[in-house]
């Protein structure tokens, strides 16, 4: 990861601010002879986007994508397909709503980027956040529909599994419900109580956090690498890489600090398929860094939005003390729209790290191994 | 990261088993002149040292560093310093206990990378965990040595704020007492507990997990990059790759999700030093990936010991169902000695990130602004 | 460099075919504060543009940039500048004339990539070479614009000094003239005949090679590194990358082969500016791969146009033997275009090495050094 | 390529000064269950070393080569192979030749990275030439070692092809020949002049430079990649980072600026074996950046030694005018020994390449094509 590229074999690179022209990214090292259109990468991005139900932001951006390069009609199955050359996305900014920043443009919000990108580059464009606003995150959601295809029966699902004090029960988990809500909360009990709870903190002023999960199932046993190049930690780095997180677990997580060491380690048996049963997911599908086959579970914690109408103390770029209270389009709980967007990084982390794989190791060697001459 | 390597500007590979000849890393890109001999590296090896404690493993290893390449003895100052080319440091290996290890070889300890190394890689090798020994981390140490040295005024210092059910009292925070017990608690209270706690968990032949809490101070303002390259992003893959994590969280982190906006958001105000004084520190010293000149606060989960007493159900590399019960030299709480290998993964990431700001923009700009014209 | 990037710290991804929608790159890293506008972009892309003179294709591409990303108007100076976020340019195709490619899409022309795409892809894009179009290159000439802004004083100028057997006197050398006939040329009796020359070889149906030189000014000394990362290795790679060039030299070059050590050598006295002064320049500004501040001179041999009239025997991509003509609007020789590329690759890989070294080292240290204690 | 690493899949970091206790490096990404001993490796190191005839320096290295890590003995087949994780290799420094350097250390050898070092780090290891000695390119003949096993079928043989002004004559190439005389010469004419050639620029303290030329035979069809990772890029970045390179030039080269486009383009036929068969080789087996299946061609041009006996005007390094002889052991001629070293290069370039194809495409598509419907 490098400023603004992530992934080493499947990369990808995403360009634009809130209210510039056009956001997009450039994908780089998909495998050729992938059907690809832009009719497979458009529900996801349905999915994140803005304006879709009062609890988020009422933005209305069709984020209608365009791909500009990497594909190409294959004679002998008349489909389009990706030629191995980079796929250039893009999306125009429509609702570049005119709007008097004047207030905004000097003043830093607390617990916003406003102050940490003048401090290092000297200026920043303060309209609708600049680079800092997640509607770069759209351009994510975008290469991660392609990460998706790279995968053989790879699927990536996220969940919202904590609002504030609101925590699901996991025993009435239900992935339909995901679908179901406008907040991708698997437990319909609890989803029923947070509109209420939202249309409290907005007629505040206020905004609130969240804790997502995401699952991929399907993932081939072998991914990742012993040390720097760890499933795990290449999932720490691009689930903290979205706006607002503040923390990454993988399986177990925090929770593994208060187990004994026989509570912990997953026992094992043989399946029916030869291939090794883990009794329990502690590890959420990786073992030293390097995927066990089986799911795949990480779960970030999204802070409260920071832009909100509540007046705070803050100081401004020339050095004077003042307050700010944001006024605009702003979701109460951005926790919500990052359920697409965990699942969009954790497909590309896949993504990569199975073409990485194929690349050093060029297929899964036989297991169990032939035994042993005694 | 790429498999063995970490880090953009500021570069360390790793290499070795627990039980070949040696283990040892090159240092890339690390700035000339920069005075270093054995004895800047050393106290840090010492620190993470196994068998200092009945409470860690008895392996004996004097961990002594070589500088192989990359320093010079300057002729103006008469010291010895870096040259700019890489630094390789090399750590023999001496007690690699001879052992029969006819158990071990065959059968998948549960919680470890066993299974997972066999069955990327089709072999591994099995005496000590071999490349997935926590041994590879006595390097992460010594490149964390070097790092330090590189930002004027860093000084980052980690601590264990709990093992298993037992919690560190944050208002008896105390850094000098982190040195005084063999724990790394700061909490001279939860510290006089441990001991004892610990001895019954080996009696019981069992393992137990932790939090450790690394505190960066120091930390320029700044540093960071706004998309892939967060300082956050970076930090969480960096402690995400050291053995047995599984959790990180930056600043509130998952408490992140039960605050509100007004709460969560660090109001700010004008230091003396003309600097913005920030009112809280939920965000851990980083707003948008980048730093805010605050101290850096991450801390990490740590799972228990998968190498235990306690007998458990596993299979073989042959497909066979089985048991398997470890006996060896293995620290009941592998959490303790992380807490210098957590210190080392955050001062080589600000280290990198302090070059790569300074190559991207070349110095701070000037702030405040000078005020816009009217 | 990697697949569709280059660069390390100023990075530039390239996306886009020749007969898509649009092509475009995103230059990464670039510093924030420096004024740029198309207008400072434009003017490199007008001297590649095709269709100019009658001796490059005769391709309608007006070749108009625009900005999607990575500046703002700075409020102090009113000037449009960097952010430090990724800069996005676009270059919309308008002359992608239909045409008939039933023969084309076939059969591989020889000195073509038509084949090796087909063998590593399994399909290609054949309309208008696809990826291989030397249109990818304007995106180059785009970014080569950008790195001329990063590097204070640095100057970079290319020329043709070879066509076929047409060879430049090198003591005619006038940079002047170079932007006075349209092959690039330094000596005005060169440039005269190779009119004819070309118009020769197109009534021929056929092609011709050429050599390219470009010379790098205002390189400050210390930029490069001694292994891996030499300045005239990244050079190399960089020029090598260009469409049809087969060899790449630094300095005396080839030439170097014939050259005893005392010739080579370039000896050294004491400038009247404190610093050393070279009494010649074989090693073209690049000493251990480091640049001595002297220019750095750079060439490389461009192969002729691969798409001729003459026809050639050729198979198809079902592996059947057939013969193919290439009508159409092509260079007779590529090399005259290649000039504003060279540039821009010199120009970037320079950029590149500027900060990748103001970030290990700082700054340049103090040179002559103080006199060591005797 | 980055400082001292060198690959994206197939990586090498190196490290180590002349005079320093060792040199070594770390290959990283290394297939797993490769065969692989000390005596894979000690072969190409023998080729490379010096002090083998009286025409190369005579510093006497046994450069003897040990393994450190990435190896095990796999219980099933009995043998020592790579086990996936990085593979350390050491080199002792044996004949340190203790001298004075009083002379070397403070004057610039013209020709030598001596300035270039001081004015980038601010000092240098003088001794032997620190870093920049060649020395270093011991450890690219090692990692080369381990290239050659990745890639089945492939061979990567090396010759010098013109010394001074001593061209051979490539109808009497016999590669049998190379090995029969101290240059690596393959034309036993031209080899039976260049003793006496030696001897003669020996007794005149001078040196002169050469041109080598690697034929890689048994490169798979299809590796590289279209714009920035293309085969030809990286060689010549490969080749061009070897000490004294000062040219690179791949199938005809710079020959090619003369060539006609009907004399340049290879034309095709089918072969038996039912693939493209070329009926010549300008491009030296690459199209495109891609593998086409032909031998690859690359030459390179070595600049003479330039630590020679004959008197130079310098300066030294606190910016005094002085005279600089180079009294030592030092090659007339470092192209004879560049030989092995550029094989070692181009074997890791398309080892590197082989996986990075693998990761990206999985294996070759199926050519010829399947005919498309009418």
């Amino acid at each position: 990861m490098s400023f603004n590229t992530f992934g080493h074999l499947f990369r990808v690179t995403t360009f634009g601010e809130s209210h510039g022209p056009a956001i997009g990214c450039v994908v780089d090292g998909c495998p050729p002879r992938i059907p690809l259109t832009e009719a497979d990468i458009q529900p996801y991005l349905d999915r994140r986007r803005p304006g879709q139900s009062r609890y988020t932001t009422q933005r209305q951006e069709p984020d209608a994508v365009k791909i500009l390069s990497g594909v190409f009609v294959d004679e002998v199955s008349g489909k389009q397909v990706t030629t191995g050359t980079p796929i250039a996305l893009l999306i125009d900014n429509v609702d570049q709503r005119s709007k008097d920043y004047s207030d905004i443009k000097d003043k830093y919000r607390p617990g916003h980027a406003d102050y940490t990108y003048d401090v290092k580059y000297g200026l920043r464009d303060y309209r609708g956040g600049g680079r800092q606003s997640a509607r770069e995150t759209a351009m994510r959601v975008a290469a991660g529909a392609i990460a998706r295809k790279i995968v053989p029966s790879l699927t990536v699902r996220g969940a919202l599994v904590q609002m504030g004090p609101h925590r699901i029960d996991r025993a009435r988990w239900d992935w339909a419900e995901v679908d179901r809500n406008p907040f991708f909360c698997p437990d319909p009990k609890t989803a029923a109580m947070l509109g209420d709870y939202l249309d409290g903190l907005r007629k505040r002023g206020s905004s609130i956090g969240a804790v997502i999960e995401v699952v991929a199932e399907g993932v081939p046993s072998g991914l990742g690498a012993p040390i720097y190049g760890k499933l795990d930690g290449d999932l720490a780095g691009a689930l903290m890489s979205i706006n607002a997180v503040k923390g990454v677990e993988i399986g177990a997580g925090f929770a593994a600090a208060e187990l004994a060491g026989e509570q912990n380690g997953d026992e094992m048996r043989m399946g029916n398929d030869g291939k090794p049963l883990f009794l329990s997911n502690n590890a959420g599908g990786i073992l030293g860094g390097i995927s066990t086959g089986q799911p795949i579970v990480a779960r970030f914690a999204v802070k409260p939005t920071s832009s909100i109408l509540i007046p705070r103390r803050t100081v401004d770029r020339y050095g004077r003390e003042t307050e700010i209270s944001t006024i605009g389009r702003h979701d109460p709980c951005v926790g919500i729209r990052a359920v697409p967007i965990g699942e969009a990084m954790v497909a590309c982390v896949v993504a990569d790290h199975y073409l990485r794989q194929r690349g050093q190791v060029g297929g899964p060697p036989a297991w169990p191994l032939p035994a042993a001459p005694r």
